[in-house]
């Protein structure tokens, strides 16, 4: 295509820099990086570092934080008795709340982690270790929380989990103080501007919300317990709650403008966009702890004892083994689900430059129906053939599966509609990519839906049913980008099937090849 | 094409090619990054994507699974009976074996896949999903090897390994052949050589190599067992053992000048340098798992019934929580330790260009290491005071530290020893920055051991000591600066003293603040 396809993508180039002027305060942490390379060099010796790999093992620390929790789930004992079957539901009910309400938490958490190094940029000795005693008090969050589930009425559980959060704040309050009297540990945008001082009272004030918020619960629940729970509730979930409600407004009575100025100011609001990188190093955690979420389990308890092979299968240890066969099955399975799902929560965050704080909303929840898999694909091979519980279990596997991807699907529903904001301009335009996109994120929520209904039909062969999807899926996933273009050969030739339709696409082709064709050679 | 437009793009392409070149092969992998911001965002729509989150999820399994068999150690059951005891120990030895051999095991598989993916630095659809079914397998790995450790006498163990690694060889012969027959996909510096099927088949025959072998390991099991093993103990450690005697008779002998030729092509040889930003991911992923291996169970199992509560405790809960206090300091204690250490090891890679592969084989161990020191702690808090179990347990713990720590500043010593190589340059040069360094290493081994020693001749105050060392620590790390200033500016007082001290520190500091002052004005 000669000129035309140069120009093109100069103006790719000048477009992506108009657009890291326009979005200020991520791009600084985003860009902190390529700084890695080149001003760390310089200056490493006199103790200031990028704070990359700080924030990539915090992300790592979170994130297994986050599914922790799922872990008592997993290994709550199966009874057959039908007398404490209602008993063990409502402690299973109760597992499951504590996990997900763990992980909004971790994740509320978390977003504040991120904001608060959006501001600091750089870190020396001295905030590294602060950030480690901030993230022993993290991890320890999910416990207390726990506690507070298991024993409602009882004070400690709040009062531990308000402490945390206290020393929390404070420890991040001395963060915020000690980066301010060392002003080249911030960002640019704050290192610049002349009332430095302003930005300190208004960051403290935000971070200090919600430790005090806090103590006034633990007051209060030395009075009125039920009453702090509320006030608890309201603290953590305020930002999301506020979020959701100004995008439904927003979509409701139409968008209001925000106004240029408040753009080039940093804001440090709960509503600030989360930086991409770190929604991708947190999400890769929790996808990895969750994929050999069995293969834990497996190494340790499915290593049969000599004595045990000796005694009761007279040796033979493929017969031993044989005992534990559905459980590979369910790892292999479950693995290569959430495998895939990461596969389509990576092609999807190619395309996406910044995730809003609703966006973040969604991929927690996605990420916490993720969490369960595993243990869902377990209890599928668990039961004894055609018995009710295998009809249920698969049932549930299915909707995991489909609200898992289904909130994958609307992330990308959601960056469509502010596309300017959130999309690369490559994507915005339409055309075969995003019908490719669509397909790859469409895939397992249908699968899932399919299979549900199939079993609900043919409740006799569920089992047989649920293997085929799982044997099937992958390789649908392989030959995704030729049944697209088969899909959108075969509708283009219903609708106008006067265009020459092979060949363009083959042009379209070559077209996209050539920039790599011009590296080679 | 414009004639313009495009001199730019080479130009750019020109100047990156120049870096290239300086930084070597390894450069490759180590700039994914910022090139993700910008040709993926040119080239991302025809299906090619920078390699670096696919690299980071990776690590992070791996990472996982090399430190899985811990697992099973850590919930092994201390018996006090003296007569169970012997077999205990051997139990217990088997599965420390277990968890060396296999975190061995799984970083000489990880180590093959950073040579793999050095070669191939952009990924489409297809490379993903091949890696996907890759991983599958290698996080299958530990499980077939407690097999053999457990049934050494049974084939079964030895025939699942090897067939999992040939699986694994065949899996990644594909995914070479996949990538050289889209030759966009490859380093560019095979890209642009000419005999690229040379490359082609030099790669593939070192990465069917090792399956190949495992073959022979398989058929020779069905016919004398021992020489199997011996066969495999070979073929897994050989680059390590190579690569050790090789650098030890450069030590001895004096050093063989590699010839500039064969730098400037790829060797594809085991003794290739490693990638450092996918080391420090690995160790990242690593210290995050051992730091929270401790809260995983106490959100597991610490959380007391209610039932019991009430029965056993009288409602208390404070009560039926002390039960679990030691728990609770363990996992304080581990974490501090281990955040240490990460934090240590951060500031090691910060001056570190690229690790060598000997290098790497000592991270290995002292990650090894790490993985076994919340269990030490945990031990130590299990026996009664004063009982011989405590004092062992303690001493346990001591020599966990040492060796963890020794072998990150042997990282250091050696970095020096190839400090042209391996360091960047403004480490080179000495100075109060290299005192600095050489404090924040020593620190931990130097501390592990006083305290070995303090509690073989105060034995009765040894839990006293421990746990002053781990309150003492974490301050120790955060006056260091300020501790080794005030070492060097007495060292210099009594050595030289008649130079003017105080004023010259005061200098110093004011110089290496210059840069970020020019940037905040």
């Amino acid at each position: 295509m000669g000129e035309n396809d140069d120009s093109e993508i100069i103006e790719h180039h000048v477009e992506e820099e108009m657009e890291k002027k326009g979005t200020r305060s991520h791009a600084a942490s985003s860009s902190s990086f390529p700084e890695s390379v080149t001003p760390s060099d310089r200056e490493g010796h006199s103790g200031t570092q990028s704070s990359h790999r700080l924030l990539a093992y915090s992300d790592a620390l979170i994130s297994i934080i986050a599914t922790v929790m799922i872990l008592p789930v997993a290994h709550t004992k199966m009874e057959d008795d039908e007398e404490l079957r209602e008993s063990f539901q409502l402690l299973l009910t109760t597992k499951i709340a504590v996990y997900l309400m763990t992980f909004l938490i971790v994740t509320v958490a978390w977003a504040a982690h991120i904001r608060l190094f959006q501001v600091i940029v750089r870190i020396d000795d001295c905030l590294a270790l602060l950030n480690l005693a901030c993230m022993m008090l993290i991890t320890f969050l999910p416990y207390t929380f726990s506690l507070m589930a298991t024993f409602p009425t009882n004070l400690l559980g709040i009062l531990l989990f308000c402490g945390c959060v206290m020393v929390i704040g404070v420890i991040q309050s001395v963060i915020v103080l000690y980066a301010f009297s060392r002003p080249f540990l911030l960002n640019e945008q704050i290192q610049i501007s002349e009332n430095q001082t302003f930005y300190k009272h208004h960051i403290l004030k935000v971070i200090m919300r919600v430790p005090l918020m806090c103590m006034f619960a633990s007051i209060f629940s030395l009075i009125f317990l039920q009453l702090s729970y509320v006030l608890l509730a309201i603290v953590i979930f305020l930002p999301y709650i506020s979020q959701s409600l100004k995008w439904c407004r927003s979509k409701a009575i139409g968008q209001v403008e925000e106004t240029p100025d408040s753009m080039l100011f940093y804001t440090y609001l709960p509503n600030e966009p989360l930086s991409k990188d770190r929604v991708e190093a947190f999400s890769d955690g929790v996808y990895a702890i969750v994929a050999t979420l069995l293969i834990l389990d497996i190494c340790e308890d499915n290593v049969p004892d000599p004595i045990v092979v000796q005694k009761q299968f007279g040796g033979s240890l493929i017969a031993a083994l044989q005992v534990y066969g559905p459980e590979y099955l369910a790892y292999f399975g479950s693995f290569a689900t959430v495998g895939l799902l990461w596969f389509v929560h990576h092609s999807l965050f190619l395309h996406v430059t910044k995730a809003t704080r609703f966006m973040g909303l969604l991929n927690t929840f996605s990420l916490a129906f993720v969490g369960g898999l595993p243990l869902a694909y377990q209890l599928t091979h668990e039961f004894p053939h055609n018995s009710r519980n295998e009809l249920e279990a698969i049932q549930i596997s299915c909707v995991i599966i489909f609200f898992a991807g289904i909130f994958q699907l609307t992330i990308w529903v959601v960056a469509l509609y502010n596309e300017h904001e959130t999309l690369h301009p490559y994507v915005r335009y339409g055309g075969r990519e995003h019908a490719f996109m669509l397909a790859k994120l469409a895939l397992y929520p249908c699968v899932a839906l399919g299979t549900f209904f199939l079993t609900c039909i043919l409740s006799k062969f569920s089992a047989q049913i649920f293997h085929l999807m799982m044997i099937t899926v992958p390789f649908a996933f392989l030959v995704l980008r030729l049944l697209v273009r088969v899909g959108l050969a075969l509708l283009r030739l219903i609708f106008c099937p006067d265009r020459p339709d092979p060949r363009s696409i083959v042009e379209e082709e070559d077209e996209t090849r050539v920039p790599f064709n011009a590296l080679v050679t």
